[in-house]
C-alpha cells in the first residue's frame, strides 16, 4: 500500500506511534499533524514523527488520502464536524477511540456523505504514558486492532485501513461495535475504574502514609493503570457508560458476595472463588504467551 | 550474629528464601526444614536450601536456637501447639504470617510460657509464585519486614529476630499488630480480593472468550495477583476478616459513588476522582523509586 498524504489529528502516544510505524514501513510519503499547541507540534516535527504541523484541522487534512482521528474520545465530536467541511471526496477517515458505538453515532451525525468512508477503529495498545515523546514505532507490533465498520461503511475503505494497520505489525479483527464496547468495558475500562477507585479510597484514609509506605509489588502492578490520563479515562468512562455501568454493577454484586463470605467465614465458597479466578488468570496468561 | 541451628517450619517461597539468605550471609551453621511431604523436603535439600528435612515438628526443632514458622497462616495454630511440646527453653520463635493479631492470639493460647520468646513478624516480600523452587536469597533485599511484638514479648528476642532479618538485607520496622493488620488490609489484602473478584466475574460472563482474548497489558498487571495461591489468600482473608471487610466495604461504597457519577454523566466529580488517584499513585511511585 502507499498513502501519499496522511493526516494525523492528534499526535500523542497513539497518533505519534502510528506515524512512526507507517514511516518505518515505508508506506507513506508525507505526514501532516494537527494539534492545538504549536510547541507540541514542533516537538513532533523535531522527533521526526510528522513532516509538518498545522493548528487548524482544515489545513491539516488538505489533499490527505487518509485521515486518522487520534484525539481523546471527548473531543472527536468537534473534530468530525470540522472534517466534514474540509476533507476531499476521496479521503478515507478512521479513528483510534477506545469506545466505538458513541463515536460512530457522532461521526454519522457530523460527517454526512463522508460517513461511508469512515472506518471506526481501536488499536488495543498503549501504556500509562501519554504524549508524542512516549510514542514508538513498535507499539502495535503483535497487538490487536479492532475495526467496527457500520452498515454504511464502504468495504474498500475498511480494506485500506486494515492494510494500513497490518503494515504496523498489528493483527486486525473485525467486530460489531456493541460487542466491542461490552468486551472493552470488561477487560479494560472496568479495571481502570477499579484501580482509580482503590487509590482514591486509600489516599483519603487516615493511615494513608503507612498504607502507601508498605505497599509492595502487588499494589504497584494492581494500580499501574491508575497512573493513566484522568481526562482520557473520564471521556472513555462517559462515552461507554452503558456497558461500563453494567459490568461495574455486576462487579459490585460479586464483591458483595465475597465480602459476605469473608465476614461469615465461608471458607469453602471463598476458596472456590479464588481458585476459579486463579485458574482463569493462569489460562489467560498461557494463551497470551502462546500468542506472542 | 550466629544461629547454630535454625528450624524452618514450612520450606516454601518465604521459608526457603530466608534459609538461602541467611546461608549466604554466613549467619547460620545448620538449617533443618519441616514439611509434610518428604519429596518436597528432598527438593529443598537438593537445592541446598536446608541441610536436613523432618516430617515431624518435634524432630525439626530439636536443639534449635531459632524456629521460623513459615507455613500458611491457616495451619499455624496446630504448629504452635506442636512447638509448645518440643522446643528448648531458650529457643526464639518467629513467624512470617501476613496477618498478625489472629496469629498472636493463637500463639499466646498455644505456647504458654514460651510466648514471651515469640516475635511476630511479616516480611513484605513475595511473588505470585510459591514453593521452594521459586525461593531465592535476594527476596528480602531492600524490602520491609514488620515485627509486631506483644506486651509480653522479651525485647532480647525481638532484637535477635531484628538482627536476623537485617542480615538478609531487609529493613525492619516495629509496629502495633492492629495497625499492621489495617495497613495490610488496605495495601495488600484488599487488592488481592479485588483482583480475584474481577477475574471470577469475567470468567463467568457469556463473552469471556472475547474478554480474555482482547485483554491487554493493563488487565495483565491488574490481575497478576489473582494468580496467587488461593489457599494462602483464603487463609489471609479469613484471619484478617475484620480489617479486610471494613476496607472492602469502604471500597464498595466508593465504587458505588463512582458508578453513579458515570451513570449520571457527572464529568467534574469523575475527573476529580481520577485526578486524585493518579496524583497519589504517581507520588507513591516516586517515593518508591527514591526508596530503592
Amino acid at each position: 500500500m502507499n498513502i501519499n498524504r496522511l493526516a494525523i489529528i492528534g499526535t500523542g502516544l497513539i497518533g505519534g506511534s502510528l506515524a512512526r510505524a507507517l514511516r518505518v514501513a515505508g508506506d507513506v510519503n508525507e505526514i501532516i499533524g494537527y494539534g492545538r499547541h504549536p510547541d507540541k507540534l514542533q516537538t513532533a516535527v523535531d522527533l521526526g514523527v510528522i513532516d509538518r504541523g498545522c493548528v487548524t484541522v482544515a489545513e491539516a487534512v488538505e489533499d490527505a488520502d487518509v485521515v486518522v482521528v487520534a484525539t481523546p474520545v471527548g473531543v472527536m465530536d468537534g473534530i468530525f464536524s470540522q472534517l466534514a467541511q474540509a476533507i476531499t471526496e476521496e479521503a478515507i477517515i478512521t479513528d483510534v477511540g477506545s469506545v466505538k458505538t458513541g463515536v460512530i453515532n457522532q461521526a454519522r451525525d457530523a460527517l454526512g456523505d463522508a460517513f461511508s468512508r469512515f472506518v471506526p477503529g481501536h488499536p488495543i495498545a498503549g501504556t500509562e504514558q501519554s504524549g508524542v515523546e512516549a510514542s514508538f514505532a513498535e507499539l502495535f507490533q503483535d497487538h490487536c486492532v479492532i475495526l467496527t465498520p457500520a452498515a454504511e461503511t464502504d468495504p474498500v475503505a475498511t480494506a485500506l485501513i486494515e492494510t494500513m494497520w497490518e503494515s504496523t505489525g498489528a493483527q486486525v479483527e473485525i467486530m460489531d461495535a456493541d460487542e466491542h464496547d461490552e468486551v472493552m468495558a470488561a477487560c479494560s475500562h472496568a479495571p481502570h475504574v477499579l484501580a482509580y477507585a482503590l487509590v482514591d479510597l486509600l489516599v483519603r484514609q487516615d493511615n494513608h502514609r503507612q498504607v502507601f509506605n508498605f505497599a509492595a509489588g502487588g499494589f504497584r502492578d494492581f494500580t499501574r493503570i491508575a497512573s493513566s490520563s484522568p481526562e482520557m479515562w473520564r471521556d472513555i468512562s462517559l462515552h461507554n457508560s452503558e456497558a461500563l455501568v453494567k459490568v461495574l454493577a455486576d462487579y459490585r454484586d460479586n464483591l458483595d458476595d465475597i465480602i459476605q463470605m469473608i465476614a461469615e467465614g465461608d471458607d469453602k465458597n471463598l476458596l472456590d472463588t479464588y481458585q476459579r479466578a486463579k485458574h482463569a488468570r493462569d489460562e489467560y496468561l498461557l494463551n497470551r504467551k502462546n500468542h506472542d
